[in-house]
């Protein structure tokens, strides 16, 4: 693999001393470079290189904000050539020509060939901003206050979605009540015997339930910050017609898994549902830029201008980046690439839960979103420390990190995977122990 | 002047009538693009063209987030050759050199040579983010809730951030209550003689004020959306003592008015004052890149690692272009060119004040973000109008956008700010049908 | 029967029309009255007098506050005595020797014998204002905001007490978000199978659960308002101890319960659970005065002096009348004859049940709080107002008034409660239009 | 005077000392027995007795709730003969005889003479209920959320009403945010010459002053609790004018302040202000027993029945005492002492700021509720208690007990008058070390 080398500006750091100008300068706050404490330099693919030079797989992909690699080509290079021309880059709500080409695009490429009909409201540039945005339009369209939101959700950290989210360090963070919310169990929340759909719709029609009859409901189809907890298709369309019966506003939250993470480019396809409001972000601009989106059904666009602003709602950069992003879906093979890389990680997932057979391993999530769970709930932090050693860069997730999650590129290179998994394995090694095995399947870091 | 021409892509619009794949596809909630009615296609410095060919004078600037002209060359080659070496651009808040760059190139440009002790926490990439963080560290840090905020703020409209706001339509988009803000008079408020700073003293010794004692006290130096006021240097120092002596952090919101607007790169240089939070945003990329930053004194950075999260915290295409804007502020000749600047438009608005004296007309503002407000409330809107009409861009703001903001470029070149300038004469003569003297001095769309 | 009669002041009024004066001033919220129509005069034990002569047997007690019958001989007598003599009547929360021999009589009557040791708070005279101060004490102690709250509770309707109530009407005429609380499913809510207070404990212990940390969990033993729920002493165990352990306040809200009416003094007696914060009120006074009390766990009482006032906190009237009423717990017929008067109701219920088979009738509540609920569940509301029709004043609760619920007097005589059992009777035969066997069983009015 | 005299029941306690019983089992909550640390045991007109024998003039009244004295003969007189004769004592909000004579007497005395069209809801039977009720009217009518309320207001502790009072440590006993209120300074806070009525105005007219249209604005033409402060005629009209031409409900709490209290029956009597809402308490009842009412324009009379309901709202005794109290108000002879008592108490103030001219001594209030405040603030303290030694009681007042506040009852006979002014003489002399002249004028206790 030929990774783009950048000049070198100073030594590598200690992998666990924070380099001194972040410890000196950085707010306390920052959390992701503790855990992978390295200075990074480049990326290209599913390969990010830090300043020492040392190569690392990327199951991370941005949290979900780089479904199509670092850098993908055809995305880079429609970006650098707008630039180039002067094109504009920054214009608030204002039309333009990148503009109006990325909403063709997704009209012709996204919604129309799925028989969808929205609106698309640019709110500001941030998943929490779109999920903000839903909620007003929610609450202006019924006149009413509440949103149910599930346990161990996750929908952003200002203060309107923090609301919603279930994580409580961060609602503490807020040091204000969260009013305005109704928390349900997500699906399987209350064993696998039990419908909590079915419950939210008593709750409902108990008028002395407590639970204020909702604005909306709002749902992750997978809650990737939660734990990978998935729901079935048959409780999201519960869920979802329950809600249509009663006149509440349905929003499927696809941040971090839509945009093609589960196989489909919205989350939900095949389930028959069709929400209300759809949030998007994350992988929309095609690399990393700033952008989200809300789908709204014509019939709910209620809002008048201007009351929902923000400056960076026009990012050119990332209409002409989504507007190329798009042509990946236009092209049959991406699509069946993807279909096999589901299965691929889903095989190898499987094959690692054979393998370590005595530490009682879960896979869990769907799609190309995929993670581990152990019955020692330590063991997720633990090996994706081991991991990150060994050159793999994969995260944790669920209320006390005890899932790993696997978010590779979905274009991620054939011997990227390997590579990953074979760290993945060797790491698995290390954290419990048990080199034997590891030795004969983990790789070391090369 | 050499506008970079793109292709036109479709015959040029009626600027009256929204192009049709917006009315059709985009939410009714988009603003600017029916005020400034055209299909926008490049820009370079203080001109942007319209896929008709037609050259504007911008005299918006983004709201303020392109302080250093539409494609900056220094800066957007910067980014270009960033985007071609592959460097990262996407690393959620793990560490880069691109980041380490900017924040080390921060300190020595920005906050050492003014003698400033500040830590940078990367909140999400919008300001109203970087008022949400700010919100959080001040509520964390005293254990108190309400914060106060003054009439005509502008602070966003994320649930946080609006509850600092004080628009009413804004406001009531939420459809659900914005605890946890006390609203007073800013400077001004109350008339010329009255210290609305000794009032917000006298509410918080006074025990029975029903203003709880707050957690911090939020200033717009300059209420940029508000209106154009402006508070004495005395009046900020004396809410800031007031503040301090009573353990209430001060957080400065220089969002708009920051990197440079008011003549400085803070707003509140020379005043003694040093707030315990800045947030920044906007123009900070260079570039229109969406970014946002707080700064916080060491000693208040409370908050544990990862509770305020985001995406889009990690943009290192905006690090690489606010790394490249901050080369500005070390050349000299930038800082004087900028004083200068604030001279002539302060020459510039007084000769039109003076030039149609039946309109009662006042000069509002400071620095180089000037307007107009005149007698006639409605006028703002018509001269507006009337300016795009003859091909420049300039904004009203006020709770009845009855002043007309002038927020061009700090690096427009002089003729573009003669053509600006001579179009928004004839725009004030056409809207007040005082056509002789418009002759005179307003230019024709050229 | 012996009722005292009062000079008739004018002709009676028919029962199903609203009394003019009333229906001209008194505001539209009034509701018993639509029900009860009909304009009472006076009252003795469990019978009740309108101004038109007519005697109903009083199965509702003030829905809860006459636990010892109408103006009962030896509190009113005490009552008289009092006004007789001059004592103070009014004394915000100064000292009198009527509160202190109310003090000093529960402390030896009711705490005392039951090992319990708590402070006595007086609060305002209502429900609401015990558990408003409840809120705040639990608050205080634990600098937590949230409270955990039932399905189907009712704590009263003051905006801090409405936030706990489930009711959606009521809470619905708040006209504002009632923030602070989270609801969580009553014993049995779930299913006879599925433990709530397992759940409560999981929802605690999940970090990601939505449910912040709690400063206390209120609990009616008995849902006397929302449907004669009643929850087993193993949940109410696991419910105190689950919060003990993690420092949540435990609040009983005994206030229609309390005082008797389960049998005990106290609702929770027997179950080994001691919370830390009891609200008592209704009975209190022994003669429908408004009065309220608080009891606190002595190392939790943590407000300062005077922040929770009101004016009629020094109800000496009541003073005296709960005094009063406190000779009864000190005397063992009193207790003995309340056992049997359980029993009696029992099986007076199931009776019923097993007479109108097909009605599906389920016998819900215990102690002296009994009621009745059909798979019909319009049937309630028929009967009770067919009873009405036949001199039972008997009400229904729950979220659809669903439950038939009978709450007589603790002292009710024994001819008393054959009559009005002889009305039920009647009334469920009339309503089901089942008259046969409702001739043979069922009173006519005499 | 003949006190009637109760047979002792201990020994007198030391004044000084907190009486056992309550120090160990009452909440540290209590108040006002810390000031007045006697045991009082009877009471007649304006005089009251502790168990020591000792004799106290009563300048408090139960803090308004007295107005006719303590156990005022022909009022306890109704209230015996109706307990006597089994008279309905609680009946919830059903039709009673005692209840409809309260109504029809009110409505011939009080309402018709005065030409006044109100509807009255009868709400839970404290004053802070009467205000929370107040407030669901008014949001419910207007389907707006913000409701006004002024510096220094005080209307009560539970959260509704806590959200509109000012004291700054009642409002953090809350525990949690208190939303929906916005802060105006009353009549005169912001200094004599600016117009604060014009400021409600303004900020009403202003769209982005941050102040909500709001639901309603609550006032007290004295600020009872907050010290005393009046508002004139021409702010209560414009306020009042201000809001009925926007749609905001105006409510005036006259709980303290009304029944008499400034020498008319409502406190706005004669300024042409005719509110929407009014709510009463205190004094209502005529003999201390809990007892409050909102009077309602018919046409705002909006929320359905039962929404707003509570155990207490039928206390009978209170109908049969307030039905009594009436018969003061149809009695020419009571209106023209009631006037007289009017001017005796002011001469009486008046005469007191003369005699210590040196202490700066301002009177404050208007009719017969009456205060004096002194350049140091502490100085109201130390003369309450000093008259509490010389055996007159009287309270303070403001946010920081800076007032000292008389309530003397409206029918206080003369010779207690004069005996409650020679007590404060010299308990004024007491405080400031001024014997000589306080023994010419100052009262030793008798």
């Amino acid at each position: 693999m030929a990774v783009v080398s950048l000049e070198r500006t100073r030594t590598p750091t200690n992998d666990l001393d924070q380099p001194d100008i972040f410890a000196r300068h950085e707010s306390d706050i920052r959390l992701y470079c503790r855990r992978f404490a390295s200075v990074f330099v480049s990326a290209s693919s599913a390969t990010i290189v830090d300043e020492g030079g040392r190569e690392y797989i990327d199951f991370l992909s941005g949290a979900g904000a780089l479904n199509y690699g670092h850098n993908p080509e055809p995305i880079k290079r429609a970006v650098i050539d707008y630039l180039s021309k002067d094109g504009i880059l920054h214009a608030l709500d204002m039309h333009t020509v990148a503009k109006r080409d990325f909403i063709s695009a997704f009209y012709e490429t996204v919604l129309r060939p799925r028989g969808l009909d929205y609106k698309l409201a640019f709110s500001g540039p941030t998943g929490t901003n779109a999920v903000e945005l839903a909620m007003k339009f929610a609450r202006q369209v019924t006149k009413r206050e509440s949103i149910v939101a599930f346990t161990n959700a996750y929908h952003g950290v200002s203060l309107g979605s923090l609301a919603l989210t279930g994580n409580r360090s961060k609602r503490a963070a807020a040091g204000i009540c969260l009013p305005g919310v109704a928390r349900l169990p997500y699906d399987g929340y209350l064993g696998a015997g039990f419908d909590t759909a079915a419950l939210f719709e008593r709750l409902l029609d108990d008028e002395g339930s407590g639970i204020d009859m909702p604005a909306a409901v709002i749902i992750e189809t997978v809650q990737a910050e939660g734990g990978l907890n998935t729901c079935s298709a048959q409780w999201l369309r519960r869920i979802c017609e329950t809600a249509k019966r009663r006149g509440i506003v349905t929003i499927v939250d696809d941040i971090q898994v839509g945009c093609g993470r589960t196989g489909t480019f919205f989350s939900f396809e095949g389930t028959g549902v069709e929400p209300d409001i759809i949030c998007l972000s994350k992988s929309l601009s095609g690399i990393g830029q700033p952008f989200s989106l809300v789908l709204i059904k014509p019939e709910l666009d209620c809002l008048p201008p201007g009351v929902h602003n923000g400056t960076f709602r026009g990012n050119n950069l990332a209409f002409v980046g989504a507007r190329a992003a798009l042509d990946y879906w236009s092209d049959p093979l991406f699509q069946r690439r993807l279909e096999g890389l589901c299965c691929v990680l889903r095989e190898r997932f499987d094959a690692i839960a054979r393998e370590f057979p005595t530490l009682q391993t879960r896979v869990v999530g769907r799609g190309a979103v995929l993670g581990l769970t152990w019955s020692d709930a330590t063991l997720a932090r633990r090996v994706s420390a081991a991991a990150f050693r060994r050159g793999l860069i994969i995260e944790t997730c669920g209320a006390r990190d005890q899932v790993l999650k696997a978010l590779p590129p979905l274009t991620i290179r054939e011997d990227e995977l390997d590579s990953g998994f074979k760290r993945l394995h060797g790491a698995i090694a290390d954290a419990t122990g048990n080199p034997r095995k590891a030795n004969r399947q983990g790789g070391q870091h090369d």
